[in-house]
């Protein structure tokens, strides 16, 4: 039988929504509390069903909890966060240090979601003119995890400080196979109302009127020449701060 | 004020879940009726609200209603699907011809969801030592306009088998400017209830137990060994027949 085709019920679609715009990427709220094998299974499938080109399916789950290999991949984050400080300038060199910009030794579990480039075999529909569908696939399977994973009630935050090739031999990844997001996994104390880049006062949220464009990049339009834009104006004022 | 830390209540719940697992690549059933601006402009601000490195936002949002721009696409798809069906062997070479890989032409809207790896400037934190990031936060922008599109009673279906700087001139994308995702959008006959490369015999969907390992790539566990994998056998049983 198939899915009904309208949208769903206002108490439904508030459940995404909420989930959508109270994301957060959770670096100093981690409690230690024990995940339960429900909870860590329900999100799971719930990665396991974003789309994949070709229903490739390549991403693997690797559960860390060891805590020998959160330190190896603690002191390569330590290294490459060294390196990063230096690559800015004026305010942002001054802030730079005061961000707490991973929880990898306090989060219960950490979880690296990859994308086997192999799997399928050498020809894959839907892949065949761009090659990196495979990698967006897997990172479709990323957001899924964060999405569930804000609904019951976990934080998740994402490790990109951190050399790749490091992160593969620590964690045994063969050749082939890409680690598309490290994940740091657990209950919080807080989600903060905002983005903390954006509290900070590090980078501010970009008007999405001036993001959108028409037939061509760039042919933008002010509110007067497009019912669209005057609605997205309109809806600035309420998202997020009222959920639709 | 910051956001309750616990699980969402179990509507809210479901209607996350709903959206992850009834979420389908739509190709063949869109309806031509207009999406309402009250809507498309959820569904951007859904997108909008992504993760992204750095709170960079490097996503565009370029929307195409076009026929003659929607034509030329279409006669690129054209062209790249004919080269790509040669790929093919044995039965998916008998098979490819009959999958309809996109509805460019039936769907009201066409959005280009794009990555602007200039945003921001030249050094973006946490893209200092993994490149790519910036790409990972525009994929997470498309997953989230999915899911929200879904809830809406929306379908939307990813055309990926076209030439990627065709696509670019068409749209007339800078450089610097990477198409992520070109969708098809709009409100369809039916959503079916399985990926149609699964009912179709195409791929079968894996089994999630196989896709978890622990602390090294590819140490698995039984479910003798693990209770979360014992978990994951029993849920294969209910998802996503039943939504948690």
């Amino acid at each position: 039988m198939n899915n009904p085709t309208g949208p769903f019920d206002p108490e439904q679609k508030a459940g995404l929504y909420n989930a959508i715009f109270n994301r957060r990427d959770v670096r100093g709220q981690f409690l230690p509390d024990a995940i339960p094998n429900e909870v860590l299974s329900r999100v799971l499938y719930a990665a396991h069903h974003a789309p994949s080109v070709g229903f490739m399916q390549p991403w693997d789950f690797l559960v860390i909890q060891s805590l020998t290999v959160k330190q190896q991949i603690h002191d390569e984050f330590v290294k490459a966060n060294v390196h990063a400080e230096t690559l800015f300038e004026g305010e942002k060199r001054a802030l730079y240090p005061a961000l707490k910009l991973q929880g990898i030794l306090e989060a219960p579990i950490n979880l690296c979601i990859t994308c086997d480039r192999s799997r399928g075999g050498p020809v894959i529909l839907g892949k065949t003119s761009i090659p990196s569908m495979d990698l967006y696939s897997s990172v479709c399977a990323v957001q899924n995890f964060w999405l569930a994973a804000r609904a019951e009630g976990l934080g998740v935050g994402w490790v990109s400080i951190i050399d790749e090739q490091a992160m593969k031999n620590i964690l045994g990844l063969p050749e082939h196979v890409v680690p598309i997001a490290y994940l740091c996994v657990g209950y919080v104390s807080e989600f903060f109302a905002e983005p903390e880049l954006q509290s900070k006062g590090w980078a501010a949220r970009l008007p999405l009127a001036e993001l959108v464009s028409f037939d061509q990049y760039g042919q933008t339009k002010t509110p007067e020449q497009s019912d669209l834009i005057q609605q997205i104006a309109i809806d600035s004022q309420v998202y997020p701060h009222s959920l639709p």
